[in-house]
């Protein structure tokens, strides 16, 4: 940085953080080569500062030098994208030093990537790049004007007679409509299984699920009459059940098997992610629930349910399982290591896009 | 929200937070009818915590309650988008409760929005939208793969054989390129002027103009040599300097004299914001300048220069004004009360795109 504009930002900052001393410039976190990491947060009167982050098993301490510089080292960690935050006397804080915040309403968390020795399938590739739109629609369901994102496949050409395919692909439980792609690189992973031949092109339609105060049941209303005719509506998209699939996470996960079961006609693919089913909604369609189960096996091309050994969901995830196969419905699970997370979110992701539109 | 997607929530926090005890949920910013304001912070430790915003002329103290929550209420505030942050015993930093977060690598802030009794010109009107796109290109410049935001219009017809114009429009020093949008509303700013006949239907490309570690004037390369071909090789625009106008603010409004004034054949329309121009780039180009004043005043069909009365850069900013009057290039100042804010921004900016390709 030149000496002119290093003055500005000096001054600059004064101004708008009001003649505030300024804490010391840290680099937080610093990955280095050997995949260990250094986190550091600045504050003189905080009693304890603790890191967590889905790399860890548990908190560390962090311990704090005599300027109030607090840091820790963590040992290698497995090339991957993970959220991590600190807690400060209690507070959980995303790291001030780092630009990429998990997209979420309610959890605090920053982001640290580790790049593998070979690029990972969530990785920035040379390769062609398809594009995410935001977009607004009308939701006369919930009678407002929402968000969503769209991601367009490579060389994707909006008056193509070639008809696309669609996934909806759903969030968690306080996520917003943009985590799949600031956290889950849903458009890299298809990017990069695009060009490898292994996924069709296909667009993804990435909605925002919390439809509160309405009540959840009003958000497969609003994929149903809503999303869905704005997308056809607006893209060169198949218009019947063998060119959409829905998934998602968690809450989106239950949000799915609540689309996508009760709406087979609609979805040959339905894909859900360490799903989250107390709700009112999958009591509803689910606890007296009595399918042909022959009949919704010929429409469902694929029914996947994903879950982690590690997940806090495993065990209600399997009774889901269970719940299926008892109803005579082809379920095909996915029992990888691993929890409620992100990292798995991705991994799950990948496992499914080679699978849709064959 | 229902008893047991409570408990869930309860449970990932336990997990996420490593057990932490969780602060209260607090409201934060609370906008309240009268357009006064409450934030809220929850600290048991800190000293000393302080609000800053820019619609307000010094900080304000926040006061502790028993539990740990510091608050305070603004008096009544113009309808507008403001940033603001807190100084937490001399730290700054974003509102923890609030998940609009002022996109910004080095200053922490937060953003609330006080609507209007009537809408402004930045809000969500019922009118058409246009979409924002994220995309990626190659830039031969910095041997690497960039990203950039596209903004088409309502109706955009990606094989129209009447083509658009195109704005490029660069953010601040410190700034990402998703600031014009997530802070200066671009996108609803032109779909409101569009919508009204006063804007015309135009791309606006957002580029992030912060190349570092390379030398700034190695972004006046990149958006002549890549950015701009890889607009015009992917979206039917218009070809030459008619149909290109090139916008920026503070650093980006320096970048927006340098790669405008340089380059009068490229661009017929140069608009610069509050202009930072203390730069190895703008001293290279604009101390011993002698321009042939007629031809640019041909080649320009607008050039104008906004500043603030209260903004830092007022007085060298003037000076600029006065320099390009003295080398009688035509230029139009826009001299308005107020600083150097995103809330100066969205109003030199909706005062340009009117005048803009007509």
């Amino acid at each position: 940085m030149n000496r002119s504009l290093f003055l500005l930002l000096a001054l600059l900052t004064a101004f708008t953080s009001a003649m505030a001393q300024r804490p010391p410039a840290l680099s937080s976190p610093d990955v280095h080569p050997d995949h260990t990491i250094t986190f550091r947060y600045f504050s003189k009167n905080a009693q304890n500062v603790t890191l967590n982050g889905e790399f860890l098993k548990a908190p560390m301490a962090m311990t704090k030098d005599t300027a109030g510089i607090w840091s820790v080292t963590v040992p290698p960690v497995k090339p991957d994208i993970y959220p991590y935050s600190f807690t400060v006397d209690n507070v959980q804080m995303s790291d001030p030093n780092n630009t990429y915040i998990f997209a979420n309403e309610r959890f605090k968390r920053s982001i640290v990537e580790v790049p593998g020795d070979q690029p990972l399938v969530h990785s920035l590739q040379n390769v062609p790049h398809g594009k995410v739109s935001y977009r607004y629609y009308k939701s006369s369901t919930l009678d407002t004007t929402r968000t969503l994102l769209v991601y367009t496949p490579p060389n994707f050409d909006p008056k193509a007679k070639t008809q696309y395919p669609v996934l909806y692909l759903i969030h968690g439980g306080s996520d917003t409509e943009e985590t799949w792609i600031k956290v889950g690189r849903a458009n890299l992973i298809a990017d990069n299984l695009i060009a490898q031949g292994k996924a069709k092109p296909m667009l993804i339609v990435m909605p925002y699920g919390n439809v509160r105060p309405a009540p959840m049941a009003d958000f497969t209303k609003d994929v149903v009459n809503d999303i869905i005719p704005f997308v056809e509506a607006n893209y060169p998209v198949i218009k019947d059940s063998k060119g959409r699939a829905v998934a998602g996470f968690s809450v989106g996960g239950g949000q799915t098997l609540n689309i996508g079961l009760t709406n087979p006609d609609k979805f040959a693919y339905v894909c859900s992610y360490a799903p989250y089913t107390a709700t009112e909604e999958f009591k509803k369609n689910f606890s007296d629930w009595s399918p042909n189960a022959d009949a919704m096996n010929k429409q469902l091309k694929l029914f996947t349910v994903s879950v982690g050994t590690e997940d806090f969901l495993y065990e209600p995830v399997k009774q889901n399982i269970a719940m299926f196969n008892e109803k005579k419905i082809n379920v095909k699970p996915l029992i990888v290591p691993g929890g409620h997370t992100w990292m798995n979110c991705k991994l799950y992701l990948a496992n499914t896009l080679p699978q849709l539109f064959k």
